[in-house]
């Protein structure tokens, strides 16, 4: 993989990821870009341009064969090997990313859970002990963690983020409604509910007053 | 408001909206475009570009009026009026979501909460009633249900979505990792938090492969 792929077919990639997992659940071993067309809800034009970016996966009248592209999409994200995440913020919001079985499949393995509260530490999520924060660092650098996510307030997240960054970590998962500063080695991808919410609401709103002609999901 | 608005800048209203009430917080009533540029991190002439979109709010020598301007964007968004929405699936990510009072800051008013688990029916999360789903048809019908967070399996969620969307609910929060279809007068905002994870997972692989010059957050 030398060709640098487009950041928009980058964000397409864990979509058309899903689908091919579910064909392979399906026992579908091969795909046209007509079909995947018709289950996605994309051109296939678009499919093909997508897919082309990795070279020759689709042949002339056989189709796309599932697994391959499965696994290949899966190297290009990088989910292909393991990753050892910590959350830090062990209320209902980390909670349901530690019980999300699913991560662990592609790569993802939780290798710690922190939190401030003093109730909460020493409890158990799905196997894993929430922990104090005091010992943080020195658990980021032993567990080799790449990647932590935020599911704490916004006041508290930059400290954090700050913290996690000096002791190693790489991405940040941030859930805290709050803008990270980072260094440029680090990335940051923001999951910002509420800004999600006020978009539907926005689309709805537009819809009824018939502002706008946009419909489907984004 | 008659002007289009591109859907760039609606998807830019909301951090805009944020920084905006963090001002008024802080006392603020003014800001120029140079000043709100360095706080937000997005050139100054980006920002005249965007707020220039309603008329002119900002004025030479003088700055932008923040309450005013935060007042307009909450008309523009919607979150100026009450919207009823119900969560269906009261697991750790459903109960987050209740929990978040923010939501009701901006208008948003959680009329209930459903689940098909009997060990969670009744069960009360922030004084929200944890209802069974059989008359969730007539629950949205009698409180005016506009919108519906849906924190429920994969495999749950196109019916229930179905249900909903008969019931008159006009904007769908999915959190199910499956994409809906839904009647054009109907919206879907996908919060799809595993290919979220997907697209850190290739950031930081690309950036410790060197593959890539991006940085910061998305």
């Amino acid at each position: 993989m030398e060709k640098q792929i487009s950041k928009a077919v980058i964000s397409r990639l864990p979509r058309y990821y899903r689908y091919l997992g579910e064909l392979m659940e399906d026992g579908v071993e091969r795909i046209s870009s007509n079909e995947l067309s018709q289950r996605m809800h994309v051109t296939a034009s678009q499919i093909r341009q997508d897919l082309n970016n990795f070279g020759g996966f689709g042949q002339q009248g056989y189709g796309y064969n599932v697994k391959f592209l499965y696994t290949e999409i899966a190297k290009i994200l990088g989910i292909d090997r393991q990753h050892n995440l910590i959350i830090i913020g062990a209320g209902n919001l980390g909670q349901a990313i530690a019980n999300y079985a699913n991560f662990e499949k592609r790569g993802f393995v939780i290798k710690g859970m922190f939190d401030i509260n003093p109730r909460l530490i020493g409890l158990v999520v799905r196997g894993i002990e929430i922990r104090g924060v005091e010992d943080l660092e020195q658990f980021i650098i032993e567990n080799e963690v790449q990647m932590a996510a935020l599911t704490i307030p916004k006041t508290k997240a930059p400290e954090i983020a700050d913290r996690v960054i000096r002791a190693g970590v790489k991405g940040i998962w941030n859930f805290a409604h709050v803008d990270l500063n980072v260094p440029d080695d680090v990335v940051v991808e923001n999951v910002h509910l509420s800004e999600s919410l006020m978009r539907l609401c926005y689309r709805v709103c537009s819809m009824q007053d018939g502002k706008s002609g946009e419909k489907g999901a984004s």
